[in-house]
């Protein structure tokens, strides 16, 4: 036996955590599923929730479950939310999508530093997150120059160029906290300090790294940040996204998309909007009710596993996988594309490979995984801690070996990806 | 045996679409719901529909269902939505909130009229549409003037004074199709003409209107359109709005919330924006595809039983309730606060009542009737064709006698709503 195998076996042994993947839907154990950066599996507690949310809730309690509980879940789950990202209760609220999300803190914070006109990201960031920044741009027609530092191997975030960027005419800098192609993690910290220190402001999109990893919002002095649910929290297909906005800042920020969700007093249905105290006037219209209450059970699975357990997990399952792509996968022409330390690493590592979308089509086809693909040729293979074991790491690096050694991956064509 | 009680019987009997209630969940018969017009009841098959979409598509398909029907759902279930409100299936499609859509559709109307600086609404419309409105104007910061022209009695649409306001310097009008309060129903194609005659835009908002009367937006040569899908159309609470856009303005009009589903190639994850061809650029971020995919079963009812046959049914019902109003609720001080003509009439009733707070509070606590309450004393009961029955019109009227009859609305003090 491989001693490999030996060891993916004794890390599932030990593993204090390993019972938290009987609470996920595992429909068929042979397939090995490492997409959770996409999609998180189905929590099993999901379920007899949604079946109570219809049921009673919508069908009997009809419109009075407004005021039984719907109209308070966006601060109620973003309360819970809070606790992944290190953030006050008061401080997070569950809206929209992260692009939309984006929109209107960036928006607010660039009305707050009227006088600044550059706006900075990198180009490892969400493209969604850029396309919604030249959006605003154009739109705003006010002059704002959005400028994309550019990272020199496409897998480390662009550090050195970022600061050297910045100056007092930056009004916002915009950037993924773990960046969704290599998996670098920014330094929180550092970056945001950096940007203070010019007057400027920081939105961080979290949405590959909360769920994974302990985010310290409040610790590193944060601004904005925006995130989405539906990866590693587990809340369900396009579950409605989160924001962030710290405490002294939310007075001063007007929210652009002003609805009556956001109203100081929306029931009485008066002409002139007057946002609500706190974090609520970063609301707009009425919250898709089923799927924002699905986010729920993912995150008390989260809360109840505990971050920073996870986060160990998580770096010891991304180390092993880089010890298996070292071992057997490096000779057969794949090249990591994830940061070797582990610390500016997220939940996910991304192998480079000519033969990358064939030996995609194959893993999924024909050896039962399913990763997911990034252009030009990224495999990315996403590690959730809750629910991955180490013996599907171990598994997955084995049949990535085989679609190369067994040419499994010239069955396929090279097309392209429509979805993730 | 009162003749009204007959009458309701015998409506009732000769009522063709009858059975559709019983495709909807109605946990209580003895409970008259007249809410519909806020939240629609739960159809019975979207528990089924909801129990595959959790298990089979989201658990055992997890990834994949993307590709294999969720990408799409937001046409796919807005090209149903179209046939309701009189457009082309490729001219609407699902998306965020109706507020949202409103926000998009309204800077985009802006931009293209760049010259013009009014923009022209009612105070019958949707406080929220109203704040959208507001925030727009300021955050544009480009000197547009929001003028809200005021209705003479509250009930009926101010037409001839928005005619009179109608110069070359408007560049967007924007009503509710059908008012919330008190239920008045604009000529979408007399007000679309006009507007029209001027160079400037019409944004008809259809939340009060779709899955109750048939709307005609191609006929009426409409330009833009959101509405809501949780009212008449039973999508569920909060449930994603839809967009209208007339097929030769798409190209030329500009999502300002440019996210990567409206992107034309979101899957080659480039760093620059540019839009989908068609409906799809006015989407934004990931949908809530739990919520958004629960609009279907009550859209397939709707279509099933015909708009035209519940457009009918509709005004028989709340004619009858006007007759009932004049017969036995007006002696006793209830006010009739919609319009009296069924052609400019949607599928609600707001009666005013000097007590109507507390009448209010004694239909929910004590007479088993859920209407709802709109400020500053309107008791707006709905009648949602679909499963409302003649009887549950001549309950509800006969329970509104009894409340100031026999003084029940005197067991409660006067306090204030919090939500619907």
């Amino acid at each position: 036996m491989s001693s490999k195998l030996e060891q993916a076996r004794a890390l599932d042994a030990a593993d204090a955590l390993a019972h938290f993947r009987e609470r996920f839907l595992i429909a068929d154990p042979e397939m090995i599923y490492l997409d959770g950066n996409s999609l998180g599996r189905l929590p099993l507690c999901a379920e007899t929730s949604m079946a109570d949310l219809l049921r009673r809730q919508w069908g009997e309690r009809l419109i009075r479950s407004w005021n039984e509980g719907w109209f308070t879940l966006p601060e109620r789950v973003g309360g819970k939310l809070a606790q992944l990202v290190g953030a006050q209760a008061d401080e997070v609220i569950v809206a929209d999508s992260t692009s939309i999300n984006l929109f209107k803190l960036a928006v607010a914070g660039l009305r707050l530093q009227r006088s600044r006109r550059r706006i900075l990201t990198d180009d490892l960031n969400f493209p969604s997150d850029v396309y919604i920044l030249q959006g605003i741009v154009e739109m705003l027609d006010a002059g704002h120059r959005l400028e994309i530092v550019h990272s020199e191997d496409g897998v480390h975030g662009p550090v050195e160029a970022l600061l050297a960027a910045l100056d007092e005419d930056v009004a916002l800098v915009v950037l993924s906290h773990t960046v969704f192609k290599s998996g670098y993690m920014y330094d929180m910290r550092a970056i945001t300090e950096a940007v203070h220190a010019v007057g400027a402001l920081v939105l961080w999109d979290l949405s590959h790294s909360v769920g994974s990893a302990p985010v310290a919002l409040n610790a590193a002095g944060a601004d904005l940040a925006v995130g989405c649910t539906y990866k590693y929290v587990n809340g369900g297909p396009g579950a409605p996204a989160f924001l962030y906005v710290r405490r002294d800042l939310q007075e001063r920020l007007q929210n652009p998309i002003s609805g009556w969700m956001g109203q100081r007093a929306p029931f009485d249905f008066a002409l002139d909007y007057a946002p609500e105290v706190g974090i609520r006037r970063f609301l707009t219209g009425t919250p898709p009710v089923l799927s924002l209450a699905m986010i729920e059970p993912g995150v008390d699975l989260l809360l109840e596993a505990g971050l920073e357990a996870l986060r160990a997990k998580s770096v010891q399952q991304t180390s092993f996988l880089i010890s298996l792509w070292e071992e057997r996968l490096a000779p057969l022409g794949y090249t990591l594309k994830s940061p070797r330390q582990a610390e500016r690493r997220g939940s996910h590592i991304s192998l480079g490979h000519p033969e990358g979308w064939r030996i995609n089509q194959a893993l999924i086809h024909d050896l039962g995984v399913l990763p997911d693909f990034r252009a030009p040729d990224n495999i990315r293979l996403g590690v959730a801690p809750l629910y991955t074991s180490f013996i599907d790491v171990y598994a997955a690096a084995e049949r990535l070996q085989r679609a190369v050694e067994e040419r499994i991956y010239m069955r396929h064509s090279s097309g392209r990806a429509t979805v993730t």
